[in-house]
């Protein structure tokens, strides 16, 4: 018997935009305007990767990370420095905050007969400024972020909450995410269908678990995905 | 005898550019932005009051205004209604992070024969951002902040810091501010000649040591003004 697919979850980061993208440009751009500021104790790639160890080190959502680059390089605290890599930090991620171009017109498109969701971990505040700069935020009927749950994907409690405040059952919903070991896992573990989008290289699926039933590469193949299986 | 005038100091909000304007704009749209998301438990003006009031209580570096006005209103936090208010706030104080149409022509001018600093309350990071944000920032030879001297304005402190950091002598400066109780009173205290930038309404001078030397309306007016004085 064929299922007919009433709900339609998302994760964010490299699903719905280009998070890495936007990442390495806001990254380079602060390196630069650091430099331009006065920083010149390495070159532009060395300096880079050094912040990139710090915010693998700290996390993405610590505050100080342009400070511990300076600690790191034994330069005296400086807030014209910091001022100046946190100001083009800024104005880059909100030039590439932008969704895919198949974003939009697939919510649109999905939101005639179908529930929407977004699955995500991270900070609630952090997640919802990701959507509203997006300007996709009125799209969602629900919204789970691990803050808020408790729960990370791919723990099935932030599926089975996401569902449920929607009002469907797994075999009515499917999970959309880039990432193995966290949208496809848990999406598969919760009784969802699984479709990931191939927006990461090098990936390889451990298991049964973690293989997606279906793979695309843009959101755009995804309703006439959804009318194949309804 | 006349005395050359070779250092020009400024105070950042309301005399390089227009603070107030930003912080008005930026609050309404974060208000409109918030009751977009869902906040509906009162219109437009009165919450934008509560917020002014809430940001008077906790001061403008506190992070979280709108956590505190969901809980004035007895509203269940809500970190859609947060981010809404933070996204519509950052996006409008980009847009009208601009200097006032006389700062450039007036700092260009006078970097020709003078010493340019800044002296502001505040805390540094944050200072700096304002002057790398409105692209200013390569123009002054010394920045003082409060949060870095441990001093504030009016103390004459960190008025004779930015002076000896460039090697002048009080006769030698000016000071321009919007403000009497800040940049006026110590400026005169430090013996710099005093200059008010008249963007404040509804100041009236306590007594002699509060009294501006010279009034300008526009920082376009300075270096004539500056001119006369050499």
């Amino acid at each position: 018997m064929v299922q007919l697919i009433r709900g339609v979850f998302f994760d964010i980061d490299d699903t719905l935009y280009d998070s890495t993208k936007l990442a390495r440009m806001a990254r380079e751009n602060s390196i630069k305007a650091m430099i331009d500021a006065g920083l010149n104790v390495a070159g532009e790639k060395e300096l880079y990767s050094r912040l990139n160890a710090i915010i693998g080190k700290y996390g993405s959502n610590y505050q100080r990370h342009y400070d511990e680059l300076l600690k790191d390089y034994g330069v005296k605290w400086n807030p014209r420095i910091i001022a100046s890599g946190v100001v083009a930090y800024e104005r880059t991620k909100a030039g590439y905050l932008r969704p895919y171009p198949g974003t939009v017109p697939t919510l649109i498109k999905l939101k005639k007969k179908h529930m929407l969701g977004v699955i995500s971990n991270g900070l609630a505040v952090k997640q919802w400024e990701k959507l509203v700069g997006l300007g996709i935020h009125h799209f969602f009927d629900v919204v789970a972020t691990s803050e808020e749950l408790g729960y990370s994907k791919p723990h099935t409690r932030i599926f089975e909450y996401a569902m449920e405040e929607v009002g469907l059952k797994p075999e009515e919903c499917v999970m959309v995410g880039d990432r193995l070991d966290t949208d496809i896992l848990g999406g598969n573990r919760a009784g969802m269908t699984t479709v990931l989008m191939k927006t990461r290289r090098e990936q390889e699926p451990t298991g049964r678990e973690d293989t997606p039933k279906y793979e695309i590469c843009s959101l755009c193949e995804l309703p006439p995905l959804l009318e194949g299986l309804g």
